[in-house]
């Protein structure tokens, strides 16, 4: 069983939904329950699938995202695991790294996400 | 057996280990191995206990931190928990709210840390 490989697949399907603002995708790429948390860039903590999701409908109405994922590393530990990567923003954000912690949990229809904090790395003005 | 209580009393123990500038406890309260993860505000992430420790001595040089901590929710799943907790800043940063994801992995020796994240919210400029 290779269950890191299994996480970054998972990790791989929240992405994909990012990019094709697809919320039926992020919905089914997500544990659909009260203790997912979920912290977009400069965002406060969104707590419970609910708000998650409105976040995530409210963000596909905008510009569209693209992604080139970097240093991507997941650790498992038992039914529950960590992704840790970098986001580095496409198209109106280019340049924009946004370091980012995903976690997962496994159930009974494989791992689902649980867990989606994001920051920015900021870079000094002058560079 | 309160593995909630257990996992915020361990989350505890990072706050205090920080707001005491306090290596040796900050030192005891994480996993010290390769697969800790740590994202303090607009930096890039850090992995493993080097990095992680050498960011908290260089942290620990500057102005002490109080925390105010708000909305505290820990999850368990097996020997893996994450808690989602808001840091209110007291002192030279007061007014600043940092949204922080915690994470930690229960092993012989109870509940060690093994991720932070943590990311400003912010506050539009007029406010």
């Amino acid at each position: 069983m290779d269950d890191v490989g299994d996480v970054l697949a998972a990790n791989a399907r929240y992405y994909q939904a990012f990019e094709a603002a697809d919320l039926d995708a992020m919905s089914a790429a997500w544990e659909r329950s009260d203790r997912v948390t979920c912290t977009h860039p400069g965002w406060g903590s969104l707590r419970g699938w609910g708000e998650v999701a409105s976040s995530f409908a409210a963000l596909f109405q905008g510009a569209g995202v693209q992604f080139v994922l970097t240093r991507p590393t997941a650790v498992v530990v038992g039914d529950a695991a960590w992704v840790s990567v970098d986001e580095n923003l496409l198209g109106e954000q280019a340049g924009v790294t946004v370091a980012t912690l995903n976690l997962f949990v496994r159930g009974d229809a494989g791992w689902r996400q649980v867990g989606h904090h994001g920051s920015v790395v900021h870079v000094p003005a002058d560079l």
